[in-house]
């Protein structure tokens, strides 16, 4: 698939655009939205997801960069950890942080198969 | 694989039962690590990057957790979601927080795979 | 590994690389079986396992490559899913099918990390 | 968490268990709901996207269904497995089809890791 | 899916059940087979490339049955890891040989991700 | 992140850097001790568990080897892929092997799919 170029979108995918832009204050999108703006529906859905949970909540917008960014090294998407981790840049993140990011992330990855390989069963004050 | 009993362990495995309930000021340890205790050297090891990286450093301890658990819920590994869960607890973090943070590892699964999908090319400012 | 050349290979390699070809009608067989000639064996098994599978049955031809598309999404198989994707494609597969696919897969991730992380159970009425 | 009662809920949660009702057609909403019902955002762009995109569109929607399977299935999301096999036999989808929808998803897997080993180049003309 | 009764099987099933029980020197088949047993060219075609693989060839036996393991805990599949375990344990694996596996996948899980995030390219000397 | 400068480093980490060159009789570090010098607590730790448990124990060196190729390639991790299968020729591997454990690989990502697809109950004479 090709990108849309946002000059030539739809009505519907122009105006996506331009909120993403007035959200984040931006001046161009990311070429993630140019190649999901192929499925118009899917884009809104993605947008309108993505706006409202990574915006003001319970958990501060780092904290969610920094999980996004923790999701994407485990299932190794190199698009979603560039631009997560930019955004985790642009909203404070040091490298002293995201380098310990990184490793809590490989040390979950490893105790998360280390539990798996011995069937560890949940203990009766951690269950829920 | 068994679990150790702790009261049957050898000196160094005790030695590190006992670092880990005076760290967390705890009575008794997890299941998990008197399953690991079958292995002393790679119990030592898991303990002390999880002392070490888990410990006080440049992200806090509630991040961390939470990090924890976000990963352990995208590698499905039931045994350290419902762990790394209480431990956020215990930290803090409230009912409206884990599912504000469900939310996002979902979605972060979700275009994980539209970006795989998609084949976006990472854009040039958001290299690093 | 290097590709194994189709003019250099054995004669047991050089049978399926000719039933690949009579098969799908192709006069060169993929990079795929290239490399996978190293392993005579398992170049059979492969093979005669896609032959079958993938042939006539109960599914049609073009809902099993948008199964293999979405499986390799999934897996982020860059191979994969360029290779199926084309083979959705000669099958007849559309723009606007094949980015309806990337949404199916893309909420299915979604919803798998929802259901493992509510522990959702399974609903009397759907077990079979 | 607990899963939410429909009886207790919030009207904006109420309005979303009616409308899941409605649209499918039954009695009562899968456990799935109820728990996502707990983080209410999260189940309003969920459903909005499976209402949206699992409806009419390019791809008929059992097709969908059974991609759903085959992503669930490589993931190993037993609900979601169960949920939409459910799903798919009650759009038509008979007992041959799904044996052989698994065999699919089983050689995809196998076929990303041999492509991942020998790290096959695309060939050009599967380039897209 | 229900298993397949042995006894009520079709003759192809049959004989694929005996050529089981013949060279694996058993009396009964595992679970696995009697569900797979639901899909017989799926049946026989994974049955020839186990028989095929994981019999006289370049790696001893033991080896290729703790490598199963090792990709069954990775991919947390309960079954798999049961029997190809157990499997182990009748080629001679002892519990300090599965104790020590086990250490090696959590380790080789934890670095893989470590390189992901730190996008680490591929030194000159190890391209191969 | 770029790269840790072995001249510029802190001498915590130049003695690590020192240790690994030692140890493995080379002359220079690999890129993945070049960038995981980043976090020195967490190089630290990564290199101790590497070099105890890679190092003698109950398994033979190559049979751990060949175990961490498999787990990389389930995750499709090119440089621990990369850097894995070198340390495995270096211990002897042959092409030969290193084919048929692609072949172990592929086929125990295949059959994990199908126990999980069948959701199959493990043996009373498998569980341990």
């Amino acid at each position: 698939m090709k990108p849309v170029d946002p000059l030539k979108a739809s009505a519907e995918v122009k105006a996506i655009f331009e909120d993403i832009k007035t959200t984040r204050k931006v001046n161009e999108v990311n070429n993630f939205w140019k190649y999901l703006a192929n499925e118009p529906r899917m884009m809104r859905h993605t947008w309108e997801s993505l706006k409202s949970i990574m915006g003001p909540g319970s958990l501060d917008p780092l904290t969610k960069e920094l999980v996004y960014v923790a999701v994407s090294i485990t299932n190794n998407c190199e698009y979603c950890m560039a631009s997560h981790t930019a955004a985790a840049r642009a909203k404070g993140a040091t490298d002293a942080q995201i380098n310990e990011l990184y490793a809590v992330v490989a040390l979950a990855n490893m105790t998360n198969r280390l539990s798996n390989a011995y069937k560890v069963p949940v203990d009766e004050n951690l269950k829920s």
